[in-house]
């Protein structure tokens, strides 16, 4: 196969990708092609716009390492994470909805006792979280493991602090629901902030017409055996950027008012002796097929 | 905008770049929305496909630098860069047809007076290239830049060699048309060779059931003021993979004899002592409109 033009080349690729072996590599490569060449055939980039496409992927592959991934904030900006969200999790009643995981999960997290102050010495606003994990039916479900994390009140994880703070977990931990399906913890409030825009997504963005902020969020990654793991983030009623989620994350199902309460006792049966906010939610898991 | 499903999303994404102040930004973007949104709900990826895809972006950033250009090979793999080089030129008739610039160039050829050896020294049979630059009407251009490139006998550019021999150029050179519009330059022939293949695009081929070879081909980017540049290869006739080149890039018309010659007179009229292949072929640039 040889001279292609610009409507022969899109079926020469196709020919030549038919022959993977797993149906799977197939389909996907067929569909991927026929959605690029079609893209491509509608703008008719200029050579130099080609070339900027390639300058714009190699400079999003050069900002990731193992504290950004710039690709993970491309697909959620783009739409593209919370569309596969929705694809996969088409919700029986009585589980919660899901949304996107984002770039800042990090699976070595502490696992903490049940109301451990998981954000000791970070400055905010004290929360007090409480909540249960259930079956779809409403029945406890004990021991499952509640993967929780969010940013301080600047809007930063612990991840994107300077080096010399590395491997100092903050603001994330890992519980275990008690006989009652239950698990609450300490923590401060986190603030909405901008994802990371100093790189070639916040640029698009920036090209775009659009702003980089996300509503203030406190992140869950649920599971249990037996069960479809979680992927979710709990919002505060109120926050401006609810409607303008730069990740298109936010559900009405998972926005919850985050009280604020005068300086007293805590839900935990401690004194604050400051102002502290309280968050409860009562998450709903998915039996696995 | 909040509670977006497997539908509303993608309306809802276009919605929000409808803000890019330029109106080119804003068609890539709602474009590239619109594709990429339909690609994904074709395949329905998995979760797990989701981080695979994510993954294979990721690697395929990590194996960038000033010498490997790996999402050139993916576009290049997928018949994008074909794609853009047919949608770029329509020629008029007296045009040199074009194909892909690859991800060999080198900005900063040395240039070289006519008939140097560009490859002094480089193991391989002697190949004596000579050629002419004209316009569409077939007039000789003189003092165009013809820039060219290729492979060694095994296969490999110079910029894939160790670093103890970085910054030796070897296999390339520019050089300057003469008042007749002619060149010649002695070089060593190239072979057909695999692309990069130890990369997550060498991954890619092989689960499409591809290989990775490219035929022979010797690269040529031509530029005079008042004209488009050129940019393409000439092939040699015969070679194996004429008609399953992996990145779509022959054309009948760039495809010549590189005849074999006994040792004795070479065609610069110095003598070889040993045999030698000739390539001759006559370019015609486009002029700018």
């Amino acid at each position: 196969m040889r001279n292609f033009d610009e409507t022969t080349i899109t079926e020469a690729v196709l020919a030549r990708v038919a022959n993977a072996a797993d149906p799977r590599v197939r389909a996907v490569s067929e569909a991927l092609v026929r959605h690029l060449h079609a893209f491509v055939r509608e703008i008719e980039p200029s050579f130099s716009e080609w070339e900027a496409a390639i300058g714009f992927l190699t400079g999003t592959g050069a900002l990731c390492d193992d504290k950004r991934q710039e690709f993970i904030l491309l697909s959620d900006t783009l739409g593209v994470s919370m569309l596969v969200d929705a694809i996969n999790h088409r919700l029986p009643d009585g589980a919660t909805e899901t949304t996107v995981l984002g770039p800042f999960f990090v699976a070595a997290a502490p696992e903490l006792p049940l109301g451990a102050d998981m954000s000791p010495g970070v400055e905010g606003d004290p929360l007090y979280v409480t909540g249960s994990v259930t079956d779809p039916e409403g029945r406890p479900i004990t021991g499952a493991i509640v993967d929780t994390w969010h940013s301080d009140d600047d809007g930063y994880y612990d991840v994107q602090k300077p080096a010399e703070e590395e491997g100092h977990f903050a603001m994330r931990g890992r519980f275990r629901t008690d006989a009652q399906g239950r698990f609450h913890f300490r923590t401060i409030k986190p603030a909405a902030y901008p994802i990371p825009h100093d790189g070639p997504v916040g640029k698009m963005l920036e090209a775009q017409g659009r702003h980089p902020w996300r509503p203030a969020h406190v992140h869950f990654m649920i599971s249990a055996p037996g069960y479809e793991t979680l992927v979710t983030h709990i919002f505060e009623e109120g926050d401006r950027y609810l409607d303008s989620d730069a990740v298109f994350g936010v559900k009405d199902s998972l926005i919850r008012a985050w009280p604020r309460h005068e300086a007293g006792q805590a839900p935990d049966a401690s004194t604050s002796a400051v102002p502290f906010h309280t968050l409860t939610y009562d998450f709903g898991l998915k039996r696995l097929d």
